[in-house]
């Protein structure tokens, strides 16, 4: 499922993305998603994004195409002091304009630029096409170029993600002086985990059907769904229609909804513990450590997780975890028995007061008929008890170990959502 | 640093990856990477990687746009069954041709597709633009499009990457035939760590000043620095030139090199650690639990990595590890003593040979005057004594958090082959 299915008169916009290590394959690059939503949010409807070598030529027939085709078109890189950033000298090729120094571009060059540093090639990042205006840089040293040109407004940013958003706010203004913007619609996102994408589909079909104005694209991971809607800003009336119909559909959803506010599965599970009071300590095999360091990316998580122990060998379940050997023996490592004690060691070895356990089979190796690769069992003990949960999992190794993590924080949000309710009631 | 300064004369190539997902910027992709890669590789010059929503009219403009500008076009996404999927569409429409069956198509999709399944959508998929060829798939339904126009080669191939991958052969085959590629050119990587970006240039410089004919491209990450070296294809004397720079760049480079023919760091050492007869644990505070996680990314890791502790809070380096209250107290949780204890506390719970322990502040909290964010201490404990590391490192939370992992494995890497040279002089 995703949108632009319909073509609206919605203004367009292009993304030139210019770097030959790009084009090269040698490396991704995010300002072409980060620049994607940005506009899409703000009613643009971006209809190419496109990597380009560091060559004037090539950058200079780019624009010239985009400028005959589109609205908008932002660039990004090649604004920097190396012989290699050539953007500037495409764009003004492009718009058949010499390159000019600029005032103010160059004092803040002339205070910032470090000492020893060739000074004629920091010079350089002060020359813009005529014509145009320069965007003042709040961090780096190169300013960013706005150009207007045949009704196309042209932004040059450059490469480096955090100087490229800084000058976003500045591209904004522009984008609502000149109307080609009405700010931002109305965007919504939830993320969904212990759900497949065809079933949360189905589930919200009923609301999209009364609801032809809201867009909708749905995104499966291994470790979660992402569900974005997007509807047209306009006025109160389109805001509380779309607050009736993300409600419905989070109603739809149900318990498969970790998050409706943008926060990530170690963000909410953190503020559960937190609102608890309670500690966690992990005990960790087929992961070896993952489902901690997920816990571990939220700043402030030590007032939380105590800890974990990472048992990958039997010696290490039975040593550190308690685990009994006669229990491993009769129902094996993989086994909702093994998880329980595991979950249950670890509580008790670090004092926690909740126990969470994975133990299943990444394959290649140690696959039995009864036990497929992809099997997990995952272990949660509290002071009521121990529960077991099993699933199966599909995918690559790294995929398979991500999703048993992910997997095993959402059984514990749903242990403390449900914990919640009881203590509520 | 990057390659592309000089204009060949080169056979150029356009890519371009169809899906509304990725111009709403709600999903990143890999397939245009993968393939600037594979074409660079065949020194083929990608002159641009564009992405373009699922709408028949833009992807048709594309495709005509780069008819006349590119030798070769290589189209990913848009294939499958469903009402958004005109890739097939847009292509008849750029080459004014038809869609007409194709009976071989025809043939695998009626064996195929799944039952239940509304065979008219699927049928869609064997209607190829007439005077082009299918490329039959070995995964999946949807058949792959071979055309030629204007002297241009134009391959349409599924948007899965898997399924895409398995068409290059066929790619490849049509490539040759019209000496569009002589073939691979001769490519060198390299895996750097404990090293930085321009060091690493300023190193190798010497040995690029003697070899021109090589392009060199540098890319840091927060785990390691990949270096690539490309040198078109020419029979012997460019295979023994490249050799011969390759092995000295390796030789300047020294022990910062991690890997020369591909691995991971967690593969090199984990191959250490097989050759050994060594086995590891873990003890982490800082990365909780990424390090084993990384080690265990490594099919078959389970033969060397017992396991680990993460010791977040204090009282798990007290408890599990037996690090001295003494200790914490004296030279406080991030210090060497603690690092050097929280290594061999891992090494004796764990029975193994090698303890490996990480003690640093991620920030925000936690800081000292004498303690800033990214310090971090590394200890490795073996049976002929124990070592400590001091680090460090800058970056946000996630990169700082990998970078500490990544390092420490460093660190036991570089003990083995020590370790190693003593065992065999």
């Amino acid at each position: 499922m995703s949108g632009g299915e319909k073509r609206s008169a919605a203004p367009t916009a292009a993304i030139l993305v210019v770097g030959t290590e790009l084009t090269w394959g040698l490396t991704c690059e995010s300002n072409s998603v980060m620049l994607s939503r940005w506009l899409s949010e703000r009613g643009i409807t971006v209809v190419a994004a496109q990597k380009t070598p560091d060559e004037i030529g090539l950058i200079a027939s780019a624009i010239e195409g985009f400028m005959d085709s589109t609205d908008i078109i932002i660039i990004t890189g090649g604004l920097g002091s190396t012989h290699d950033d050539v953007t500037r000298e495409a764009l003004a090729g492009a718009l058949k304009a010499p390159l000019v120094p600029d005032e103010a571009a160059l004092s803040i060059i002339a205070e910032h630029a470090p000492d020893g540093a060739d000074s004629d090639s920091f010079i350089r990042q002060a020359y813009l096409p005529k014509g145009t205006a320069a965007i003042l840089p709040e961090a780096g040293i190169a300013p960013g170029i706005v150009a207007e040109t045949k009704g196309t407004l042209i932004f040059s940013l450059p490469g480096v993600p955090r100087e490229m958003e800084m000058m976003l706010e500045r591209v904004e203004k522009e984008l609502l002086a000149r109307g080609k913007t009405k700010g931002r619609p109305l965007v919504e996102r939830a993320g969904l985990i212990g759900i497949s994408e065809p079933e949360a589909a189905r589930l919200i079909a009923p609301v999209l059907e009364e609801h032809p104005e809201i867009t909708v694209n749905i995104i499966a991971k291994p470790d979660e769904i992402s569900l974005t809607l997007i509807a047209p800003s306009g006025g109160e009336s389109a805001a509380s229609g779309m607050e009736r119909a993300f409600a419905r559909i989070l109603e739809q959803l149900g318990e498969t909804v970790f998050s409706a506010r943008g926060e990530s599965l170690p963000e909410v599970v953190g503020a559960l513990l937190r609102q608890g009071g309670l500690t966690l300590a992990t005990a960790e095999s087929i992961t070896a450590g993952q489902i901690g360091s997920l816990v571990a990316t939220v700043p402030g998580s030590s007032d939380y997780l105590k800890g974990g122990v990472i048992a990958y060998a039997n010696d290490v379940k039975t040593g550190l975890l308690g685990v009994e050997e006669a229990v491993l023996e009769r129902a094996g490592a993989v086994s909702s028995e093994t998880a329980a004690a595991m979950a249950e060691g670890a509580r008790q070895a670090l004092g926690a007061d909740i126990g969470l356990s994975v133990t299943g089979i990444a394959g290649p190796g140690g696959v039995a008929p009864e036990k497929p690769v992809g099997l997990v069992y995952t272990g949660l003990a509290a002071a009521a008890g121990t529960e077991t949960f099993r699933h199966i999992h599909r995918g690559d190794r790294a995929g398979m170990q991500l999703k048993t993590a992910a997997t095993a924080l959402n059984c514990l949000r749903r242990y403390l959502l449900d914990r919640e309710g009881k203590s509520d009631g």
